[in-house]
């Protein structure tokens, strides 16, 4: 049994992983902590587990954390995550880290994007980006894994193929995204309070949301191909869910079939990939690890659907596929 | 015209009192006032309104009031209505008040109900309760009117009429409520943050809600017979809307269709009321005036359900009811 | 008083038209018609309301219609409605027609998305398009007017200003679209069943939705300029609301800045378009006739938000601005 | 392995069983069976089981079934499954029934309840009522479990230590209850059309809900005493979840306290029973096997509030946790 902490585990990220832990049959979870004026007992942080992991969640102490645990999962928000992450590398144990601090490679990009300094560069500099479907032989080993944001799992899965095969213009991508509500966390505020946020829709962060350089370095790196995406995401009235319309330019001529036998046998191996003939539905992904993939052509474009649970593959269950790769378990434990 | 005031400006209640005022051929919305940091443009705190309402929100300030408004319609919160009302009449304008601070005629009730001291008893003993359809010819020609809570707006139609013609024990009586997000106003809590309270439903307050003397005074004051009703309330999530479902002891043998009779005649020339031969819907009385209402015998138990929407029937339209009734226009004008 | 017919009185267009109608002081409804099997009062088609409109729907009779109506609202389906509506013409009524038999010029170009013969050229040639704001003097005066689509209406009035200053390049726009469930119209089908759809959101008709050549003729029309539009709807579990993200690339350099002054300038006398200055909420337009529009610049692409009420100026708001158009009203009266 | 057919494999009942036999690890899912209108790979019929069960739903054949199944999990509706389970059983497979068609002991009472002549009364009589909690031992070698209802699994487990305990009066029992949509089912209908049913709240079956006869005859059943419920179910615009509110006259003075004590006695062996200080969410029990229930004093009545996912604990899970009694599995196995 490998033991599990969860560092920062008041937020939905945090429960989500709980839940899957509790399914998963070589882990326990052990430890878990948060800033100490939310600390309390997790069944009363969240009442859905009550009855189902009896542990307190109490300030960090590296020593219990050393002893207690072998993986960390790092829920902690960017900028806070790498305060603690290289105490808890120290500490000796694996991390999956799912806030952005490890996941852009390039510290002065962070940086920019980000608006703080990087205070932890040597670890970023040997951290492994967590995409299993692209860098999964990078995984496996790793002690540092950069768990992907949600927006940026949805996106690279459905551009990579077409990136690496050469079937679109690099510089004229258009992500258009709508994301549930559970990705803005769990602090209340008022635009995502019930009566505003309910039957509401709408876009944010034009130009500026911190996942666009994310993803373009995930398909630069996996392709070796320089691209630039106008990624534009927007909020829906409900709980979770993502669903990327991707739109780009063809290089050449092609089709719905040729499409859809690229990404057949790209993700032909793949547990969590589904490549549907129809665009996918979020609900058909909710509460799932999987990923489903639309792509097609329209008035001359080629056009890519791309839907995952923004919790799941887009954090929490992604996370855990990562630990199963460290761990070298099956890569799919606990997660169908 | 009659000029009207919004006194406090930034809630939901304001908002809808808004809407309808627009609509309201003898009204004109001359000054809008709240806390000096909440101010702002109206359209900025509340964005639909934009194009509608050129109108700053200010810290009040009587003089400008006296001079603006004939009318005022006070949508403070409890505690605070009743430093601001003394002031509000003392400059002359006729008040609606949302807040519950002069619905308990008993201080002493007030007082323990709402753990304060009532610091303007004088104002409290004149005041109306304006729940037209059980007190029209008090509320025409007040100058303070007392505008009656969402929950006891449903109930108290739904009862009067059973303890009225002695129909029920009105010592045992259970009023189940299920209410719309809103009611719980528009500041951002935990409990009602969208992830938190979409696909969610609950009870709270057992045996405590304010509400409940405040019905069982209505009813009293109505029929001249004490009642004692047990008020449980529970929050959906759903914008608006309230429903009831109240169980009550027959003291003799009746039927569905005397109960119908009953209803019907009692509410005979009401514009606001709809006696239905089937369980209401929220959604068909949901931004309207209107409450529906369905009396029936089931297992033993006269049952009557009742359903308004908690931000007009059960607060702004009804005080527009209030209002019209004061000012002696027709008491529907603005609410169909 | 003009008198209003409501062809085919069942479904969720005509409910808003009624309700809108009902606030209108100039119009009076007296004629309720639908197929004999869907026929029964109004208060039972439509309980919410019950106590507003006492008419009974009736299967249309044509001498009837020619005594009673000055104007009908034709909410037949496409197909159906270029049936009726020449019978709605002879007996002497002016007709704003919802369906799309009317809105495409080109009778072959219809017939081919539309996938049936066109079966009234003579008045499809001589129908205006009824988008106020972009071809109001033809509507003034005309007694067959098209009702835009609701998804064309968002798009069109998002576009006509950036192509008539030949801002954009017209055959490289993308309009991702995303609607609420009352789109759909009022018939119970699976994927639209409570249990499937909420929580849901997804695309449909990719590359072939039939307002694609409808948006493409607006904008031609209005700027004598081809475009060719890449249009793609999704349906998202909420009632009510179009949100469209629409990607355009720039002829030239431009900014926030000019694109703003000229949406300002372009509309700066409708009383219906609000232009902001961040990303418009489908909430705050619900229930209101008002589109709202964001025109900015991201990644080197003109990007322009617009939303609106899918059933309010993107049908019956819509409707009755055109209707006062024809009875020269005040155009806002009855949708303020 | 047990090895597992679903009969009626096209509802959502069947797919939550199957979501919950795929995390099973003594069970193998062989066959599907529906209509033969109905069949179909059961990834098109439930596109979120796509890459997780690959199997044909096929119209039923009992060489079959004896050959492929050990156990059935029978989904069929009232009425029909009567017309199978005695087919089922001379299969030799022991069977699970999700219909009302086994849980009513009295055939009569029955055929009065359900309008239908009972068709099996053999093996009615010989029928297991399979709530776990209440009637564990029965359950635990059975070869014929009649699965309650959602409704009766919330309320007689709220109920049982009151009647037992001889602390309420068993004639004056109000059981109001809120159920999410799901509960009704599959088959579109306008009521529960997305437009219709979303932000909506009603009650239905007023005096007349079949599950009124089931509730009291599990609990009479339990405690030998005879009981009267006033049951009335609502259903509210959410996915799941159930919540009911019971209203109590007390026999003698009690106290929260007390009551709280008597709840978790009860219930302190139980896996899937949360006794809370504080009234429960459905959110927090729903995709569980849990009940939560809190038990208090208000106004003199004895209140219990009860929650349970409609699809869990009032159908799959349950089903299945009578299953792992049927098979001696472990009672929690796949279910937490």
């Amino acid at each position: 049994m490998v033991k599990v902490a969860i560092i920062g585990a008041t937020g939905y990220t945090a429960a989500e992983s709980i839940l899957i832990l509790l399914r998963h049959e070589q882990t326990q979870i052990t430890y878990l902590t948060a800033l100490p004026e939310e600390c309390g007992h997790i069944a009363e942080i969240f009442p859905a587990l009550k009855g189902r992991l009896d542990l307190p969640v109490e300030p960090v102490d590296l020593n219990k954390l050393s002893k207690t645990a072998d993986v960390a999962l790092c829920c902690l928000p960017h900028k806070v995550s790498m305060q603690f992450v290289p105490q808890l590398l120290s500490a000796g144990v694996k991390v999956v880290d799912f806030s952005a601090d490890y996941r852009i490679h390039d510290a002065a990009l962070y940086e920019q994007v980000y608006q703080v300094e990087h205070t932890d560069k040597e670890n970023l500099s040997r951290a492994v980006f967590g995409l299993p479907e692209l860098f999964r032989q990078r995984i496996t080993g790793a002690d540092l894994v950069a768990n992907p944001g949600c927006y940026p799992t949805a996106a690279s899965l459905a551009l990579a193929p077409l990136v690496k095969e050469n079937l679109i213009d690099p510089a004229d991508i258009v992500v258009n995204a709508v994301s549930g509500v559970s990705g803005a966390g769990r602090k209340a505020t008022l635009p995502f309070h019930f009566p505003e946020m309910n039957e509401n829709l709408f876009a944010y962060a034009v130009g500026t949301h911190r996942h666009m350089p994310e993803i373009e370095q995930i398909v630069t790196d996996f392709t070796q191909t320089p691209v630039q995406v106008l990624f534009q995401p927007h909020v829906a009235g409900m709980d979770r869910g993502i669903l990327e319309s991707i739109y780009c330019r063809p290089t050449a001529e092609t089709s719905p079939e040729k499409l859809m036998q690229l990404f057949k046998s790209f993700y032909a191996d793949e547990p969590f990939i589904r490549i549907l003939h129809e665009p996918p539905k979020t609900k058909n992904v909710s509460y799932t690890n999987f990923c489903a993939i639309f792509p097609t052509v329209a008035k001359g474009k080629i056009v890519v659907f791309s839907a995952i649970d923004n919790l799941i593959k887009g954090a929490a269950g992604q996370a855990v596929q990562n630990m199963n790769l460290i761990c070298q378990f099956p890569e799919t434990m606990g997660l169908l």
